[in-house]
């Protein structure tokens, strides 16, 4: 046993850290690896390319499949607590990352959520020491999270509205324009309301038409209220950048977060 | 009559508020039977659906009817003063919740207009307490009202511009391209300022499409118009310089926070 | 002429002047008139309406025509310098509001462009004495034309992104999938960078649908240039509500534009 | 050798200063050339229009290209630092500008290529010496390439969720209702999100239309995010809090506009 435990440091070493140079050029050819399975899934799902190329890449589709089999299996072992581990997010995305292939020999076609893996490129941020990147999406998040409540309240007006006028249309436009039901007259409405403007429904009476410009003005000016109350998040973070410190020499503030010299005597902070 | 009022008051603490068990217990189920209800309007519009469990969901229909005209019947009876209930926002949605079933017996179809229902699911923001919700959702009623008349004067300009432009795609497409007249052409031209773009009427002349590339741009370019008000507003209400405050003495409103006297009369807030 | 003299006077005050009940008089009977003349063209231009009602239709719009015709010509009259006021915006306005009935007689289907009435409305600003409505215009008046020179350049940016779009999906899509010709391919890039999305003309292939991914993009993430740059504008000018106004009795400062009494002490500014 | 001196340095300073006459009549005139060679490559590929002048069109295409090859010939030759000119960004534009020609008569239809000349036209901003506006436009950059970072995350993460989407709408709808690849169903995936929504593909199940709602909503609501990040952006920009001057000593970037020395190195600005 005495054998062992060095060796599961040291996978864990390698597979978890990206201090050494072992531990980054796995990371490395990691990452190569993912986006080439994300790109073969892809492939294998265009008729032309699957007709000429497909059993190459269902080749590699297994095979990918196996390393990254064997990789989880490695990482439940090498890690110190592997119930924990399973049960993160990223174990749980690791999972999911292969499950799909072998759940295709029963049911054909669910290899398509393999793009799941795409989830596992988030380790890009902690391979590439990325904390910078880190602190601004920190900073996203804040305000994201500190605007939370008021945008829970934008989407239930938003629901109601949806619900309301998807019930309006159908009354007023009836099957016969292809409104054929309420939940397919409040696709109607979502589709309207965010802008987007498929055109594979449209109201074809007046009456109706009069109701799609509401909902259109509607939509086009509550836009304004999501990005109204984001914006004052993101104002406040970024206004966050100005540090409360002064400066221990000619007493100025107003200095930035990452300052490291007084902008005024150029003393250090 | 000694025992009634007891009754009446009791049944008014159920009904109305939440601050007993059995008055808890009441709004739970009350919830619970609006979400139902709404659920099997829906379903009953599905055509699939209504051809296998048409029965089923009539009858549910019918009893939810039933149980919501009780409950209106009750809280005016419980009420103190049932005029002003009947006439408040909440007692109109009350009445209008249970209107559509007994109207369809008359018009066949009305019953989609149950859906209005949804709104008596704006009481889950009194039930639960939700106290600081609605104190963000106030916030961004003070936002919107306080940019009401920018944002009137902003859509007045978008409708003057969907006026002069729906007459001039008019005369330059007609009727031989679909745009049969002007308040069609007008619709046309909300569709495309507003960015929904449905298809459904598009211009096929070179100058049509020239005078849609200018309408597309001046909508895609005012939009940042009302975002920009409300952002404003926003980061007002926000950074807490204006509070929800209105004067005792004159009624005026728009108070910074840190007011002690009414900035109209003087008087102490 | 002594007894012309007081008749232009008079004429004058009631047809430019909101302060006499004769001027405030006309001036309401004239905004009816304005929306029922603006309904009338509307109306007219409906087929169903207009094979039933078309004479009486006809009829009115040469009725209205008339009566604003003899008010141009009573306006020019009454005005002092009839031929500042006739190249005045309003001055054109009214005359562009009744020449398209006379153009009609020669050229059918002019008279569509009589919603230019619809801009005589603006009087309504004036009439109604909506100076408070006024100041708001003006307030976005200001942040719109101080970003003004911000807008040129990102309108410049859009114009040189849709120029080398359109030419490149020209030449990868070709006259094959719709795209006939370079102004017909930059009309394609306009309705997708402006998120309007017709789908009248939409890629076919796949090197094309990459470019229409970028563009859409592109389109998506610059409409937050121009909403920053009004934003930013729109909360200075909603800042400048506060004045530099110390309060003569207690010094605080930081009062509203509009306040009479000091929001600290009590006292009037 | 003597006289080929001052002929190059008075070619340098007509052709690339604006100073003189002779320099701002000949940058005149080569605006003027741009604009006229970019709308005769527009024309050249509308059909009606080469049909009936398309021998004169490729004439004037042979005339501009054979003026603007003379041109940067000249350019090289006056220049003193030819390979820094070849190699910068007006460089190759220069070079781009003329090369389809040429190479059209290898590969038919590459003449459409030469509205690349648009760019040609950024030198106008040097040429009016529009200061201001190159001040703006600095500004404008400075706010986006603050935001950059933040941009760079919100893309990667509209990447994820485009390509989660699309797979799992392929598996949903699957090739019977067009969405016939997963690369198809990605680009499917950016029309919805970014709300162009062109409905050359639309989901057709009910399952399909719950994913679609789902994005629309998403991509409804998430363009608020960069529109905030940029708008805070905008407002240090435009609030003057952050110049465009980088440290001498350095060259860290975004010092606050009364800086008086480098907040990183502590040198003086």
């Amino acid at each position: 046993m005495s054998s062992e435990q060095p060796l599961r440091a040291r996978l864990h070493e390698v597979i978890f850290e990206a201090d050494t140079t072992a531990g980054r050029t796995f990371d490395a050819i990691l990452l190569l690896m993912i986006l080439t399975s994300v790109t073969v899934v892809m492939l294998e799902s265009v008729p032309s390319v699957r007709d000429e190329h497909g059993w190459l890449l269902i080749r590699l589709e297994w095979l990918f499949t196996g390393l990254f089999t064997i990789e989880y299996l490695l990482r439940l072992y090498s890690v110190r607590a592997p119930r924990k581990y399973a049960t993160s997010f990223f174990g749980v995305v690791d999972l999911l990352a292969v499950l799909p292939t072998y759940v295709s020999l029963l049911i054909p076609g669910a290899q398509a959520l393999l793009v799941i893996r795409i989830f596992r490129l988030l380790r890009i941020f902690r391979i590439f020491k990325l904390a910078e990147y880190l602190n601004e999406s920190r900073a996203l998040w804040v305000a994201i999270k500190a605007s939370s409540r008021k945008i829970l309240i934008f989407l239930f007006a938003i629901l109601t509205i949806v619900v309301v006028m998807g019930a309006l249309i159908y009354v007023i436009e009836g099957p016969t324009h292809g409104f054929t039901s309420i939940p397919t007259s409040m696709y109607w409405a979502v589709v309207t309301v965010t802008t987007v403007g498929y055109g594979d429904l449209a109201p074809a009476t007046a009456v109706g038409k009069f109701l799609a410009v509401i909902l259109m003005l509607m939509g086009y000016g509550i836009i304004a209220v999501p990005t109204g109350i984001v914006s004052a998040e993101v104002v406040k973070v970024v206004r966050g950048q100005i540090s409360t410190q002064a400066c221990p020499h000619c007493g100025a503030e107003g200095h930035q977060y990452d300052a490291v010299h007084c902008r005024k005597c150029g003393e250090r902070l």
